[in-house]
């Protein structure tokens, strides 16, 4: 079913709904898999920024893992992020995932210490021993990991058969071009690119970019379905429409008072209200520490998904 | 034996020595131990920065952790880092040192998810209920986790009793001074302020700071001493020399090719390569996916050590 | 002629030629702008970033705008650079620029001084005054400046007729399609958006982007006309071929060796060894204290133009 | 009288008192000049960042330059900010104040443009050679700049005479100190090294370091002096006393509301507040486009000034 090759398409990084008291709430978690499913799209992404796999413990890692591969139960490809400080931990993570089932792990570069471009393609060698057959995939995450994974490494990864892609969150069009024209022209094949960014998604996949990555996709899986299959069509006006309602949708992430809390409480807590304002999930709460959305800002989401089409 | 109040001095931050197959290598961390208690130093911290906490397993970090505790018999107070992306995640770490018996532990401000003050505040009283009578330092090393610790934040969690001091690894000493004058001001007791910094210990000494956490006190436990009590009998002058001294020494960090290598691999390379030149450790290697230092270059360490007195 | 509600299309940010004594060669710059005309630009911009315009005397600056202005003679719109680190230093550059009879002014936001939104906008505010009916155009390179130009101040300021529009070299593709949005959503005319990137243009211009200020385009305007003539006829696929082309190019950026001088210094040397083999420029030296390009490094950029089809 | 190899103690960089109608207002100037040399201080910095320099037009330095070089007559050196982008506009810079006079000049690495180390060397020998016997002195605020100034080129155009010193406004006191024991390491005399910093001065002028120049002593030149007279007697623990005084002082910089103006404004804003309020000067607004403090703010200062003994 999952043919690492084919990874294309819309495979939105899930979040983890979480209790009040913050448990997993596999209740929710099923419900949000239904909704992605529901909104036609190519795979899940479970565990990774936006699933705020940093945050959990092994255990609750497990439960998400567990939930997913069965909720999805083969429909769909499921990935798991596996992104740890360190080549040994992420390895550890990465077997929870390989017994727990997944079709494809995805890791970072190593992070808290500096690391050299040298000592990041030993760190995915040995993550690629580990995952066998699985196919391993780079998470290019600058703002987060202090470190950009350069194409040419990338590329190199891949005619290797240690990575199967690349999921690129740099915000960087540039080096993300710079990839696609790089597998072209070394003639890479089996080898998928798919973007992070939520708001420029019609501009890469027509620079041929493979697919999207987008933490929106939580609320909003049926958009960016529609945005892929209007690129694939071939019609970049209707494509440019849907990716402008979703640049729209995306500015949830601007409601919560930033003097209060930080970037990621705020964009992943816009996105759990959304999903909870829906009826898809029972609580918005983020992971702690994270200082979660009041109910007015709670409640200024909805007039954006409204706007957008959502209710 | 540790008031938390009491924390001054030299408390190095040991390397976790490896063996070439990279698993802790305990007879070489007790002879690291022993040629830190024959420095005369007033306290250790395993698996810090230097100590490549990020990068063990929770079994490494096991074994590091009850070799050490053994190994000090209480002779000094053993300090543990539980360094890691998260609330929960360090949390797990937390329990695993108190169940070790270690004196004190040291969190870092939350890292890879951006954060906010009011989020790091939580984190370091979540860490604190599980410390329960164990004092909680919190590390401020802003270069490795984004994020600066204000003074303020951290006087005000002393004042509550959540920290029982701060490691400042910031290289700012106007902000290590600030936190100085504040705790002065506040007339808030029992809250150590400890340096990270390894030159410019003499000065921190001098304006206040009760203490340091050099790296490079790994290799040279008795210079530090010596510079401590230098401040503490007075004589500034004896101090300026041994601290020029250990600034000199300070180099071999510089001695590794820094296009091959990251600048955590260069440092600590360079610490375990003293180590291992002087004898007390079996084998120089950091932990993977970093770069070892080459043969030429652990050699280069040499005249370095011996201009700076070490045999 | 020169409606700034007009400008579209491709506006190459011109080098400013040199001889081996640093001063500037006119003969030069004239050939270079009968190169860009014949190759079909919409207008050209002077004393900007690849001009080097900060590297330059204010005779040096006026030696460049007459030229400029004598030698394009009313072909298309001159646009110049007023770039200074606060508002009454550029003043003074756009006081003569506009004497000198240029067709638009292109300010950044001030610089070195660290400075605030508020700050920045009295500072456009002001310039604008001094310009007159000339129009004024906001420049987004924070990479220089240190600031980012946010789309609400410049959306206003172009709703006030302060600015006639912005071009963005910020590399951030998210923030210029929100320019491009909300350009529309507020029903704003007459206000030109323009890309400084030379490698992600086809993609822009799909999204809205009124045209290109490519550095690339000192060498190869015509391919810059074309591509944009492509998107202009809706045929995407030649455009993006286009580009591709160009994305190749602009590698000659890193034929020089960057342990020996800065990245200004390699791609400006680059772009102007580019014009040096193709005969149109004679002195292919940057401005100093900037290090040239080796004769081997000039060498090396003929192979890269001949494999884009430039001789 | 300005042998520049004692080039020491305290040379505050001179903030530039303006009119209302950002005209310079001589008459405080002259009142500033007449403050700092009843406060004992051992020479004066104009154009410097404190001074606004990069903010004033050519004619407007010029008046700067004459009204000190008038007023203080020869009692103390008068050293100059030649600060621009680059080599040529500061060489102009540097031409028009030995023109007028000054005793020695202080320029930057160029800005704007990307620079490498051996363009900033060019940089300096160029202006050196402009220069003559003035002597140079190198301005390491990377804050600004973008750059470091690394010791090693320091020293090296210390040891060829192309530099007569350094401000380092780094912030970083172990590269501060790199520079002192270089100097001693390879017995360069002659060549004076300033800490920039308003709160670590008892600290540097302990572990070697000439002087300062801070901007605080605008407000309080009696108050460094003092404290450098203390270290220079030997006292310590008075130099502490004065040094925390000074540090509580230097929170007139947090009185501005940071929400509305940027980090220059506010800190010169207060240094100009607090000569306002002393009856130095005549008005207390920064250059344009900063926005001033609030009348509100300004009176803020006062009770901050009254708390260190000034009234």
């Amino acid at each position: 079913m999952t043919d690492p090759a084919q990874l294309t398409g819309v495979v939105p990084p899930l979040v983890t709904p979480l209790t009040p008291e913050y448990d997993v709430d596999t209740a929710s978690l099923a419900r949000l898999i239904d909704h992605q499913l529901t909104g036609g799209v190519d795979g899940v992404f479970v565990l990774g920024t936006s699933g705020e796999g940093t945050f959990l413990t092994d255990e609750q890692r497990q439960v998400v893992l567990e939930t997913a591969v069965s909720e999805v139960s083969g429909q769909v490809p499921v990935l798991a992020g596996v992104i740890d400080a360190s080549t040994a931990r992420a390895s550890a993570h990465l077997s929870a995932a390989l017994k727990a089932g997944v079709d494809g792990v995805v890791a970072t570069a190593p992070f808290y210490a500096a690391t050299h471009p040298a000592e990041i393609e030993r760190h995915f060698v040995r993550l690629a021993s580990v995952a066998g057959d699985t196919p391993l995939y780079a998470y290019d995450i600058p703002g987060r990991v202090g470190t950009k994974l350069g194409a040419s490494l990338m590329i190199s990864l891949g005619q290797r058969g240690v990575i199967a892609g690349v999921k690129d969150s740099s915000g960087q069009d540039a080096s993300l071009r710079q990839l696609v024209l790089d597998r072209r022209d070394v003639g890479l094949t089996g080898f998928a690119i798919m973007t992070g960014s939520e708001v420029t998604v019609d501009s890469a996949l027509a620079f041929g970019v493979d697919g999207v990555v987008p933490g929106l996709g939580n609320v909003d899986p049926a958009g960016y379905v529609r945005l892929f299959d209007a690129v694939a069509a071939g019609d970049l006006s209707a494509a440019r429409a849907e990716q402008d309602r979703l640049f729209r949708l995306f500015e949830i992430i601007d409601v919560a008072d930033r003097s209060r809390m930080g970037a990621s409480s705020a964009a992943l807590g816009a996105f759990k209200a959304g999903l909870y304002l829906l009826g898809v999930i029972a609580c918005p709460v983020t992971a702690f520490p994270s200082i979660p959305l009041s109910e007015d800002e709670i409640a200024a989401v909805r007039p954006l998904l409204e706007r957008a089409g959502l209710h």
